[in-house]
Protein backbone atom coordinates (compact mmCIF):
# COMPACT_ATOMS: atom_id res chain seq x y z
CA UNK A 1 0.00 0.00 0.00
CA UNK A 2 3.16 2.10 -0.60
CA UNK A 3 3.72 4.61 -3.34
CA UNK A 4 6.96 4.31 -2.88
CA UNK A 5 7.26 8.23 -2.25
CA UNK A 6 10.05 8.63 0.69
CA UNK A 7 8.56 11.34 2.16
CA UNK A 8 5.01 10.46 2.41
CA UNK A 9 6.19 7.32 3.69
CA UNK A 10 7.77 9.07 6.52
CA UNK A 11 4.98 11.07 7.46
CA UNK A 12 2.95 8.49 7.40
CA UNK A 13 5.09 6.45 9.99
CA UNK A 14 5.27 9.06 12.11
CA UNK A 15 1.24 9.38 12.29
CA UNK A 16 1.00 5.67 12.57
CA UNK A 17 3.26 6.45 16.28
CA UNK A 18 0.30 8.55 17.45
CA UNK A 19 -2.04 6.25 20.11
CA UNK A 20 -5.10 4.34 18.19
CA UNK A 21 -3.99 5.69 14.64
CA UNK A 22 -2.93 2.35 12.59
CA UNK A 23 -1.44 2.64 9.69
CA UNK A 24 -4.09 3.12 7.35
CA UNK A 25 -5.91 6.00 8.74
CA UNK A 26 -2.17 6.87 9.01
CA UNK A 27 -2.12 7.15 5.49
CA UNK A 28 -5.37 8.60 5.31
CA UNK A 29 -4.72 11.44 7.40
CA UNK A 30 -0.74 12.08 5.94
CA UNK A 31 -3.02 12.30 2.30
CA UNK A 32 -4.95 15.14 3.97
CA UNK A 33 -2.03 16.76 5.49
CA UNK A 34 -0.13 16.82 2.00
CA UNK A 35 -3.07 17.85 -0.20
CA UNK A 36 -4.74 21.03 2.21
CA UNK A 37 -4.05 23.93 0.54
CA UNK A 38 -5.14 26.53 2.92
CA UNK A 39 -2.19 26.33 4.72
CA UNK A 40 -3.34 23.81 6.98
CA UNK A 41 0.21 21.82 7.27
CA UNK A 42 2.16 25.10 8.24
CA UNK A 43 -0.64 25.96 11.10
CA UNK A 44 -0.68 22.06 12.42
CA UNK A 45 3.44 22.37 12.70
CA UNK A 46 3.18 25.39 14.36
CA UNK A 47 0.95 24.12 16.75
CA UNK A 48 3.27 21.46 17.19
CA UNK A 49 6.22 23.51 17.73
CA UNK A 50 4.62 25.86 20.35
CA UNK A 51 3.07 23.29 22.33
CA UNK A 52 6.60 21.52 22.90
CA UNK A 53 8.01 25.58 23.10
CA UNK A 54 5.63 26.80 25.25
CA UNK A 55 4.41 24.33 27.92
CA UNK A 56 6.21 22.97 30.86
CA UNK A 57 5.34 21.37 34.55
CA UNK A 58 3.31 23.37 37.32
CA UNK A 59 6.22 23.30 39.84
CA UNK A 60 3.41 22.45 42.37
CA UNK A 61 0.74 19.94 41.09
CA UNK A 62 2.60 18.44 38.13
CA UNK A 63 0.00 19.44 35.63
CA UNK A 64 0.96 21.58 32.19
CA UNK A 65 1.13 24.65 31.88
CA UNK A 66 2.91 27.71 30.32
CA UNK A 67 3.57 29.39 33.44
CA UNK A 68 5.64 28.06 36.17
CA UNK A 69 2.42 27.94 38.31
CA UNK A 70 -0.44 25.79 36.22
CA UNK A 71 -3.81 28.13 35.93
CA UNK A 72 -5.56 25.37 38.47
CA UNK A 73 -3.16 26.34 41.16
CA UNK A 74 -2.69 30.29 40.42
CA UNK A 75 -6.17 30.79 40.81
CA UNK A 76 -7.59 32.09 43.83
CA UNK A 77 -10.93 31.07 43.50
CA UNK A 78 -9.93 27.28 44.11
CA UNK A 79 -9.99 25.62 47.48
CA UNK A 80 -5.89 24.78 47.72
CA UNK A 81 -6.43 23.17 50.97
CA UNK A 82 -8.07 20.24 48.91
CA UNK A 83 -5.65 18.15 46.87
CA UNK A 84 -6.62 15.72 44.21
CA UNK A 85 -4.22 12.83 43.09
CA UNK A 86 -4.47 11.74 39.71
CA UNK A 87 -2.25 9.66 38.06
CA UNK A 88 -2.17 11.54 34.43
CA UNK A 89 -3.08 15.26 33.08
CA UNK A 90 -5.99 13.78 31.13
CA UNK A 91 -7.78 12.79 34.55
CA UNK A 92 -7.53 16.50 35.40
CA UNK A 93 -9.42 17.45 32.56
CA UNK A 94 -11.97 14.28 33.41
CA UNK A 95 -12.22 15.85 36.49
CA UNK A 96 -12.47 19.48 36.00
CA UNK A 97 -15.35 18.21 32.88
CA UNK A 98 -17.77 17.19 36.02
CA UNK A 99 -17.38 20.79 37.45
CA UNK A 100 -17.66 19.05 40.64
CA UNK A 101 -14.07 19.39 42.15
CA UNK A 102 -12.83 23.11 42.91
CA UNK A 103 -9.71 21.74 44.88
CA UNK A 104 -6.19 21.76 43.45
CA UNK A 105 -4.60 18.64 41.88
CA UNK A 106 -1.47 16.48 42.08
CA UNK A 107 -0.30 14.35 38.96
CA UNK A 108 1.93 11.40 39.85
CA UNK A 109 2.98 10.73 36.19
CA UNK A 110 2.04 7.22 36.21
CA UNK A 111 1.32 4.31 39.51
CA UNK A 112 3.36 1.65 40.89
CA UNK A 113 4.30 -0.87 38.69
CA UNK A 114 6.91 -3.65 39.65
CA UNK A 115 5.83 -5.49 36.38
CA UNK A 116 6.52 -2.19 34.37
CA UNK A 117 9.95 -1.40 36.37
CA UNK A 118 7.59 1.96 38.75
CA UNK A 119 8.74 2.31 41.67
CA UNK A 120 7.01 5.19 43.97
CA UNK A 121 10.65 6.94 43.72
CA UNK A 122 9.94 7.33 39.93
CA UNK A 123 6.22 8.92 40.80
CA UNK A 124 5.56 12.66 42.21
CA UNK A 125 4.81 11.00 45.96
CA UNK A 126 7.48 12.41 47.75
CA UNK A 127 6.43 16.11 46.54
CA UNK A 128 3.42 14.96 47.53
CA UNK A 129 4.26 14.19 50.72
CA UNK A 130 6.35 17.87 50.62
CA UNK A 131 3.15 19.56 49.82
CA UNK A 132 1.29 18.42 52.86
CA UNK A 133 4.09 18.85 55.03
CA UNK A 134 3.96 22.42 53.94
CA UNK A 135 1.02 22.76 55.32
CA UNK A 136 -2.54 24.06 54.16
CA UNK A 137 -3.25 20.89 53.48
CA UNK A 138 -7.34 19.74 54.85
CA UNK A 139 -8.02 16.50 52.58
CA UNK A 140 -6.27 14.64 50.17
CA UNK A 141 -8.95 13.34 47.60
CA UNK A 142 -7.20 10.23 45.67
CA UNK A 143 -8.88 9.59 42.23
CA UNK A 144 -6.77 6.79 40.67
CA UNK A 145 -7.90 4.31 38.09
CA UNK A 146 -9.53 1.27 39.46
CA UNK A 147 -6.39 -1.19 38.30
CA UNK A 148 -4.58 -3.59 40.61
CA UNK A 149 -1.76 -0.68 40.37
CA UNK A 150 -4.22 2.08 41.05
CA UNK A 151 -5.51 0.28 43.92
CA UNK A 152 -1.70 -0.56 45.54
CA UNK A 153 -0.20 3.09 44.63
CA UNK A 154 -3.82 4.86 46.67
CA UNK A 155 -2.70 2.40 49.59
CA UNK A 156 0.86 3.33 49.55
CA UNK A 157 0.16 6.56 49.40
CA UNK A 158 -2.54 6.48 52.24
CA UNK A 159 0.18 4.61 54.58
CA UNK A 160 2.76 7.33 53.77
CA UNK A 161 -0.25 10.28 54.80
CA UNK A 162 -1.72 8.56 57.56
CA UNK A 163 0.27 10.11 60.56
CA UNK A 164 -0.48 13.71 59.01
CA UNK A 165 -3.25 15.94 59.94
CA UNK A 166 -5.29 15.52 56.79
CA UNK A 167 -8.33 13.77 55.99
CA UNK A 168 -7.30 10.93 53.42
CA UNK A 169 -10.52 10.51 50.94
CA UNK A 170 -10.92 8.29 47.37
CA UNK A 171 -13.69 8.52 44.34
CA UNK A 172 -16.08 6.74 44.77
CA UNK A 173 -16.98 3.40 42.70
CA UNK A 174 -20.22 2.06 42.03
CA UNK A 175 -22.61 2.15 39.09
CA UNK A 176 -22.04 4.22 36.47
CA UNK A 177 -24.63 6.52 36.14
CA UNK A 178 -27.12 6.10 33.51
CA UNK A 179 -26.19 2.45 33.33
CA UNK A 180 -28.55 -0.33 33.78
CA UNK A 181 -27.86 -3.23 36.73
CA UNK A 182 -27.97 -6.32 34.48
CA UNK A 183 -24.93 -4.82 31.81
CA UNK A 184 -22.71 -3.63 34.92
CA UNK A 185 -19.82 -6.18 35.88
CA UNK A 186 -20.21 -8.18 39.03
CA UNK A 187 -16.62 -6.19 40.82
CA UNK A 188 -18.30 -3.20 40.43
CA UNK A 189 -21.79 -3.91 41.55
CA UNK A 190 -19.95 -5.64 44.45
CA UNK A 191 -18.21 -2.80 45.13
CA UNK A 192 -21.09 -0.62 44.50
CA UNK A 193 -23.30 -2.77 47.48
CA UNK A 194 -20.04 -2.99 49.73
CA UNK A 195 -20.05 0.89 49.69
CA UNK A 196 -23.63 1.62 50.02
CA UNK A 197 -24.60 4.50 51.62
CA UNK A 198 -28.12 5.34 54.07
CA UNK A 199 -30.90 7.27 51.90
CA UNK B 1 -12.65 19.82 29.45
CA UNK B 2 -9.61 22.45 28.54
CA UNK B 3 -7.01 23.27 30.79
CA UNK B 4 -7.08 26.75 30.05
CA UNK B 5 -3.65 26.49 28.32
CA UNK B 6 -3.54 28.43 24.89
CA UNK B 7 -0.80 26.67 23.14
CA UNK B 8 -2.55 23.13 24.03
CA UNK B 9 -6.10 24.50 22.74
CA UNK B 10 -4.33 25.01 19.81
CA UNK B 11 -2.86 21.70 19.27
CA UNK B 12 -5.84 20.14 20.05
CA UNK B 13 -7.99 22.31 17.26
CA UNK B 14 -5.90 21.97 14.93
CA UNK B 15 -5.36 18.17 15.34
CA UNK B 16 -9.18 17.75 15.46
CA UNK B 17 -9.14 19.18 11.61
CA UNK B 18 -8.21 16.20 10.54
CA UNK B 19 -10.76 13.44 8.74
CA UNK B 20 -11.99 11.20 11.16
CA UNK B 21 -10.79 13.08 14.14
CA UNK B 22 -12.89 14.24 16.63
CA UNK B 23 -12.01 16.43 19.99
CA UNK B 24 -11.69 13.54 22.70
CA UNK B 25 -9.41 11.66 20.12
CA UNK B 26 -7.34 14.84 19.44
CA UNK B 27 -6.61 15.58 22.65
CA UNK B 28 -5.25 12.45 23.56
CA UNK B 29 -3.34 13.11 20.46
CA UNK B 30 -2.34 16.36 21.37
CA UNK B 31 -0.98 15.13 25.10
CA UNK B 32 1.20 11.84 23.82
CA UNK B 33 2.71 15.20 21.46
CA UNK B 34 3.21 17.60 23.89
CA UNK B 35 3.95 14.43 26.58
CA UNK B 36 6.56 12.84 23.90
CA UNK B 37 10.58 13.38 25.23
CA UNK B 38 12.03 10.53 22.77
CA UNK B 39 11.96 13.64 20.10
CA UNK B 40 8.83 13.13 18.54
CA UNK B 41 7.47 15.99 18.05
CA UNK B 42 10.42 16.75 15.63
CA UNK B 43 10.14 13.92 13.81
CA UNK B 44 6.61 14.75 13.17
CA UNK B 45 7.06 18.10 12.42
CA UNK B 46 9.82 17.14 9.89
CA UNK B 47 8.17 14.58 8.41
CA UNK B 48 5.47 17.33 7.89
CA UNK B 49 7.28 19.92 6.37
CA UNK B 50 9.37 17.44 3.75
CA UNK B 51 6.62 15.95 2.86
CA UNK B 52 4.83 19.39 2.09
CA UNK B 53 8.35 20.85 0.21
CA UNK B 54 9.50 17.57 -1.31
CA UNK B 55 5.98 16.46 -3.42
CA UNK B 56 4.50 17.96 -6.18
CA UNK B 57 1.72 16.32 -8.62
CA UNK B 58 3.52 14.08 -10.97
CA UNK B 59 2.91 15.62 -14.93
CA UNK B 60 1.77 12.83 -16.45
CA UNK B 61 -1.03 11.40 -14.49
CA UNK B 62 -1.15 13.79 -11.67
CA UNK B 63 -0.18 11.10 -8.95
CA UNK B 64 2.16 12.61 -5.58
CA UNK B 65 5.34 12.18 -7.00
CA UNK B 66 8.74 13.63 -5.76
CA UNK B 67 10.37 13.73 -8.91
CA UNK B 68 8.45 15.41 -12.54
CA UNK B 69 7.29 11.77 -13.26
CA UNK B 70 5.51 9.62 -10.45
CA UNK B 71 7.49 6.35 -9.70
CA UNK B 72 4.84 4.53 -11.21
CA UNK B 73 4.99 6.40 -14.64
CA UNK B 74 8.80 6.48 -14.60
CA UNK B 75 8.82 2.43 -14.04
CA UNK B 76 9.39 0.99 -17.21
CA UNK B 77 8.44 -2.73 -16.37
CA UNK B 78 5.03 -0.95 -16.20
CA UNK B 79 2.48 -1.55 -18.85
CA UNK B 80 2.50 2.03 -20.04
CA UNK B 81 -0.78 0.88 -22.86
CA UNK B 82 -3.08 0.75 -20.00
CA UNK B 83 -4.31 3.89 -18.26
CA UNK B 84 -6.40 3.33 -14.99
CA UNK B 85 -8.50 6.35 -14.18
CA UNK B 86 -9.47 6.98 -10.48
CA UNK B 87 -11.24 9.82 -8.62
CA UNK B 88 -7.95 10.33 -5.77
CA UNK B 89 -4.59 9.49 -4.78
CA UNK B 90 -5.57 7.32 -2.06
CA UNK B 91 -7.51 5.02 -5.00
CA UNK B 92 -4.16 4.18 -6.51
CA UNK B 93 -2.96 2.98 -2.95
CA UNK B 94 -5.88 1.00 -2.52
CA UNK B 95 -5.22 -0.46 -6.49
CA UNK B 96 -1.46 -1.02 -6.24
CA UNK B 97 -2.56 -2.75 -2.92
CA UNK B 98 -4.17 -5.03 -4.93
CA UNK B 99 -0.82 -6.17 -6.68
CA UNK B 100 -3.11 -7.24 -9.58
CA UNK B 101 -3.04 -4.08 -12.00
CA UNK B 102 0.68 -3.28 -13.56
CA UNK B 103 -0.33 -0.48 -15.98
CA UNK B 104 -0.29 3.64 -15.41
CA UNK B 105 -2.48 5.52 -14.20
CA UNK B 106 -4.66 8.84 -14.08
CA UNK B 107 -6.00 10.63 -11.02
CA UNK B 108 -8.96 13.17 -11.91
CA UNK B 109 -9.01 14.66 -8.87
CA UNK B 110 -13.07 14.22 -7.92
CA UNK B 111 -15.78 13.16 -10.07
CA UNK B 112 -18.51 15.21 -11.96
CA UNK B 113 -20.93 16.60 -9.05
CA UNK B 114 -23.09 19.58 -9.78
CA UNK B 115 -24.54 19.87 -6.27
CA UNK B 116 -20.78 20.36 -4.93
CA UNK B 117 -20.06 22.76 -8.16
CA UNK B 118 -17.26 20.20 -9.78
CA UNK B 119 -17.80 20.02 -13.57
CA UNK B 120 -15.72 18.18 -15.98
CA UNK B 121 -13.56 21.25 -16.54
CA UNK B 122 -12.39 20.92 -12.67
CA UNK B 123 -11.46 17.24 -12.91
CA UNK B 124 -8.51 16.11 -15.29
CA UNK B 125 -10.79 14.65 -18.11
CA UNK B 126 -9.02 16.97 -20.83
CA UNK B 127 -5.64 16.01 -19.94
CA UNK B 128 -7.09 12.44 -19.83
CA UNK B 129 -8.16 12.32 -24.12
CA UNK B 130 -4.64 14.51 -24.65
CA UNK B 131 -2.82 11.48 -23.19
CA UNK B 132 -5.17 8.95 -25.45
CA UNK B 133 -4.56 11.32 -28.31
CA UNK B 134 -0.71 11.24 -27.98
CA UNK B 135 -0.65 7.62 -28.87
CA UNK B 136 0.36 4.71 -27.79
CA UNK B 137 -2.79 3.92 -25.63
CA UNK B 138 -4.90 0.55 -25.89
CA UNK B 139 -7.36 0.73 -22.71
CA UNK B 140 -8.47 3.25 -20.48
CA UNK B 141 -10.11 1.24 -17.46
CA UNK B 142 -12.30 3.59 -15.43
CA UNK B 143 -12.14 2.89 -11.76
CA UNK B 144 -13.87 5.55 -10.17
CA UNK B 145 -16.23 4.72 -6.55
CA UNK B 146 -19.60 3.24 -6.87
CA UNK B 147 -21.60 6.68 -6.19
CA UNK B 148 -24.07 7.89 -8.28
CA UNK B 149 -21.43 10.92 -9.24
CA UNK B 150 -18.99 8.35 -9.98
CA UNK B 151 -21.17 6.56 -12.44
CA UNK B 152 -22.00 9.78 -14.19
CA UNK B 153 -18.33 10.75 -14.48
CA UNK B 154 -17.38 7.20 -15.75
CA UNK B 155 -20.38 7.61 -18.45
CA UNK B 156 -19.27 10.87 -19.52
CA UNK B 157 -15.12 9.93 -20.05
CA UNK B 158 -16.66 7.17 -21.94
CA UNK B 159 -18.40 8.98 -23.94
CA UNK B 160 -15.76 11.61 -24.48
CA UNK B 161 -13.53 8.25 -25.65
CA UNK B 162 -15.86 6.24 -27.47
CA UNK B 163 -14.39 7.93 -30.86
CA UNK B 164 -10.93 7.23 -30.43
CA UNK B 165 -9.38 3.65 -30.90
CA UNK B 166 -9.60 2.36 -27.03
CA UNK B 167 -11.04 -0.22 -25.35
CA UNK B 168 -13.08 1.14 -23.03
CA UNK B 169 -13.55 -0.95 -19.52
CA UNK B 170 -14.58 -0.78 -15.89
CA UNK B 171 -13.86 -2.33 -12.74
CA UNK B 172 -16.38 -5.46 -12.20
CA UNK B 173 -19.38 -5.30 -10.05
CA UNK B 174 -18.18 -6.94 -7.21
CA UNK B 175 -16.79 -3.42 -5.00
CA UNK B 176 -19.96 -2.91 -2.51
CA UNK B 177 -22.35 -0.21 -3.81
CA UNK B 178 -21.79 2.75 -1.38
CA UNK B 179 -18.67 1.78 -0.21
CA UNK B 180 -14.76 3.99 -0.92
CA UNK B 181 -12.05 1.76 -2.80
CA UNK B 182 -9.96 3.26 -0.31
CA UNK B 183 -11.93 1.01 2.39
CA UNK B 184 -12.24 -1.70 0.42
CA UNK B 185 -10.04 -5.19 1.69
CA UNK B 186 -7.29 -5.88 -1.58
CA UNK B 187 -9.32 -9.39 -2.18
CA UNK B 188 -12.03 -7.78 -3.22
CA UNK B 189 -9.85 -5.00 -5.21
CA UNK B 190 -8.03 -7.42 -6.91
CA UNK B 191 -10.96 -9.83 -8.38
CA UNK B 192 -12.54 -6.63 -9.28
CA UNK B 193 -9.72 -5.41 -11.58
CA UNK B 194 -9.07 -9.36 -12.51
CA UNK B 195 -13.09 -9.52 -14.00
CA UNK B 196 -12.90 -5.74 -15.28
CA UNK B 197 -15.39 -5.95 -18.54
CA UNK B 198 -16.19 -3.96 -21.71
CA UNK B 199 -18.44 -1.03 -21.23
Amino acid sequence: MSLNIPSLDELVKQLARLPGIGRKTAQRLAIFILKSNDGYADELVDAVIHVKENTRLCKQCFNISEHELCSICADGRRDSSKICVVEDIVDVMAIEGSREYNGIYHILGGVISPLAGVSPGDLKIAELLDRVDGGGTKEVLLALNMSTEGEATMIYISNMLKNKPVEITRIAHGVPMGSHLEFVDQMTIGRAIASRQKI
